[in-house]
């Protein structure tokens, strides 16, 4: 039996009938099946990628992207998991668009997706902004599709926001699961999601919480480790407490590194924002006081200065489990001596682990494909095994 | 039969020969068999496309936008018709590329085209520019064609020019006749396309020229109105009057909004700039005279701002036959206290018309491919029967 | 016996083994027989599209394009070999990217090509950096591939370095062949690369360069002719001293545009910067120093200035064998009163040979798709022939 067709055998026990014609917003929305689900279509169809199996489910068709915020990585995965089935990626520039103009949101999300069959959003630059904004697409595309303005009601998958990260997490999550040999070991093991120094400033608090929200879900010891002040929304930790209780396995928090690292199977040490601190920012743009929000930028910079200590070093690394721990980064990773003076990480932890860190990150493309395919086909294990069959070459000769 | 069969039945009995190989530029250039077979492709891809029909006709080949103005729904509505029909977008960018380095016209039409089967081009700022640029690229490629250099003469779709902006009026109309249930129920139907007030600057005139020239085919009442001053190009109206001439109904012009909304079965209030004042533009930026060029802006700002009566509000909506013209607008428009304090529309009238407003806009991806397919398939008829029969899947399982 | 018939069974007598898998950089990389089968698959896939046969290998992957410097033409020609080709482009713009956030290279290579068969690079602006920048992504392309990170090995294609231009000169060799009726025919045959005036500035060597490496492998007379001082990388030059000694011919040096252009076949007359001055330049990027750029700019130009009488004049043209050289440019030429006041070649030369020039560039996107083609198909010569058997139409009706 080959990997894809014990895949679609488990993907066909699962209860994710209400993926159809869904959306992606954020990996607690979603119920343990569905999850499982994302698992078993992204790694059936990077199996049947590497046999040179084509995965295309559509013969034309468009994959919007809006990126309110830099990416490499993210853009990358998205346009990768569309042309694996088959879709064309347009990105929505808003600088070249006439959204600046004054447009409303309903009428843009309408006006670039007559095509569409999903539409990715990147919005993390705001507390309570980015899914805001991404369930008001949603809405929209639904409206469109209900008043045949649109000919298919396009997903949307949520490329970051303010709260989660979802494809990141479950890339994270799925490297994670390979790692240990399969989902039923993760039972018992813990990982420190802990802060780290970073001389940049406002990075999103997405990552920290997608992490607390969606590994609590599988009976490990999850830890939250930060500086005091740093802390993250307090409706996410209730996520967390709440997976906890029906799952087994603990969620602390603390402010000591160290206590964090202690016997950890995986660190994931990695700046942030406090979630307090965001906040403030976004009132400041509220009012357009882009002074205030420099002033902010320059107290928050010196706040991180007092705690360059937090740093992924050859010493911390020594504290976990046999001193080899699994180190988690989204990337790119602020490297002391490499990509700036003094960072989140040591050179040679980073160096260590670049295999595996690609790894992590590999999985994107596929995660992002799988919450498409599952929006998008009826019967995913059928499709999944009619695909395998078919055996048309993703590459000829 | 089907939608699709009685379409193709239709475009067998039209005389469109001189279609086929050939480019886009001004709807007044093509006959009215001619504009009848953009409906009828249109409307067949649409009909396909909802039964997930794939309508490719190309397996390859690049379909290059360039746009020379801002752009959301137009350059997604050619992303989308490429896409439907198979070809790969790429859009040229001339902040990006060494047009700036004082490259002539013909030179880059023929190095972005060398796997293009259309180009599809915005120009739009300048009168007496946009126009005769797309006819000097369309000169060029059809050359570069003959030389050898090109392996296909690629089509070129006016995406909006200083004159006319053919893939948004046949939107509006095709809009038009599905609201009024066929074409021929558009004889004695009267239309007002009026200035309104806007507080932005400069707006092209393309699109009251379009409509003039286009609507008066048809045998309708096509009223222009505008205050003192915001004429549109004399030759436009003259085509006007020879549609009238030969179609009957009517075009009349006034300078008072509400005798254009009176009794109207159709209503298209929407800013534009003067021709008169255009020109001067044009002057000023051939000389390179910016800071002329801001004066006037100024100028014609306040001018507009002493015409903030003409605002299509629900007082103006009740004069129209039994208060409920069918409002079009090409969007993005300026609503009163929506994207503006003061602009072309109230809240109330522009949101009773938002669905059928998204679906006018919807009509624009089909118009533009059933231009390339009728410039790039000998017997469109044939194909799109041939296309239903063999009936591949848009999207599979 | 088709085109693409012969051209298989004749790339099928050659040593090609090593392409398969591996990168293009420089032409002196590569065999004799490797250059030739470089032609023959791009004459090959441009005989299939004229014939309206599909040539695509691949149902979905990408393509991506890495422009460090500005471009129009190579940017479309490689956009336009990956659609031949089934490839799906995307642009890595490093503006957009998070590369500025200090990214290494090695991460970022990895980053983009999780589905990437081909990574094409254009960087030549510094001396020393560009080749080595190519030769760094494709090692972490490898070792990306080799660790499980990437599903494909993607072929780097050199789009141009500070050393080498092979994407161009290979086009430009393809043209004469066909100009002259053969490779054989081009022994004997004197070729005049020679600096010419340009009111510009620090145009890259890569081209003089890439012709003098390449077209010495002919049994050619090639005359390298440039003003004091404008001397290009030595050790290009002892590539273009080994491949006479190797297949006769001659390579020889004037700082007289007369004498190159005396009797000459074929002139290549296009401005350059200084070998010297460019190290200077990369030094004073090294550093930093910004305003020491400027000052050579300066110091460059005033330099440049004394050589204007370096044209392509119809008096130059008429020292040629016959007074008709072909001539040969990569485009965009300074063309004397048309792009600038004093430039490259003088109108009346350029328009002659405008249509020739055109034709030089239209095989560009062949050589590139060759490249891949060769990088990624075991068996070239039976894929050509089961494409041509299959016949598939690239556009249907």
């Amino acid at each position: 039996m080959t990997k894809t067709a014990e895949l679609a055998a488990k993907l066909r026990g699962l209860d994710i009938n209400d993926m159809y014609e869904n959306d992606f917003f954020l990996t607690w929305d979603k119920s343990d099946d569905e999850i499982a689900a994302v698992f078993a279509v992204a790694d059936a169809l990077r199996d049947l990628r590497e046999r040179n199996i084509s995965t295309k489910i559509f013969d034309s068709g468009l994959g919007i992207s809006n990126f309110r915020d830099n990416s490499t990585r993210t853009r990358f995965s998205f346009a990768s998991a569309c042309n694996l089935l088959g879709l064309e990626v347009q990105d929505l520039d808003e600088g070249k668009s006439q959204i600046a103009h004054g447009e409303t949101v309903r009428e843009t999300a309408n006006m670039i997706s007559f095509m569409a069959d999903v539409v990715g959003i990147r919005d993390d630059m705001y507390i309570g902004k980015g899914h805001t904004y991404q369930k008001e697409v949603a809405d929209a595309l639904k409206e469109g599709y209900e008043d045949g303005v649109l000919e298919q009601k396009p997903t949307l998958v949520n490329l970051q926001c303010d709260i989660d990260h979802p494809t990141q997490t479950l890339a994270d999550l799925d490297h994670v699961i390979h790692y240990f040999g399969g989902v039923e070991n993760l039972k018992g093991k813990k990982i420190a999601m802990t802060w780290a120094y970073s001389p940049s400033y406002g990075k999103p608090l997405s990552v920290p919480q997608g992490v607390i929200g969606l590994f609590t879900r599988f009976g490990m010891d999850v830890v939250l480790a930060h500086p005091e002040g740093y802390d993250v929304m307090p409706e996410v930790e209730e996520v967390a407490k709440a997976n906890v209780t029906k799952n087994g396995g603990s969620f602390t928090k603390t402010n000591d590194m160290k206590e964090a690292f202690q016997d950890a199977d995986i660190v994931y040490p990695k700046s942030w924002a406090s979630f307090a601190a965001m906040e403030r920012r976004t009132e400041l743009y509220g009012k357009g006081d882009f002074d205030g929000i420099d002033k902010l930028e320059q107290e928050l910079l010196a706040e991180n200065a007092t705690h360059k200590d937090w740093e992924c070093t050859e010493e911390m690394m020594q504290l976990t489990k046999e001193g080899k721990a699994l180190y988690l980064h989204c990337l790119p990773a602020d490297i002391t001596d490499v990509s700036c003076k003094e960072g989140e990480v040591a050179a040679s932890v980073f160096d260590r682990y670049r295999a595996p860190l690609y790894k992590e990150a590999s999985y994107k493309p596929y995660v992002i494909a799988a919450m498409i395919f599952l929006a998008k086909v009826k019967d995913p294990a059928t499709a999944l095994e009619e695909l395998e069959a078919k055996a048309c070459n993703r590459k000829e000769f």
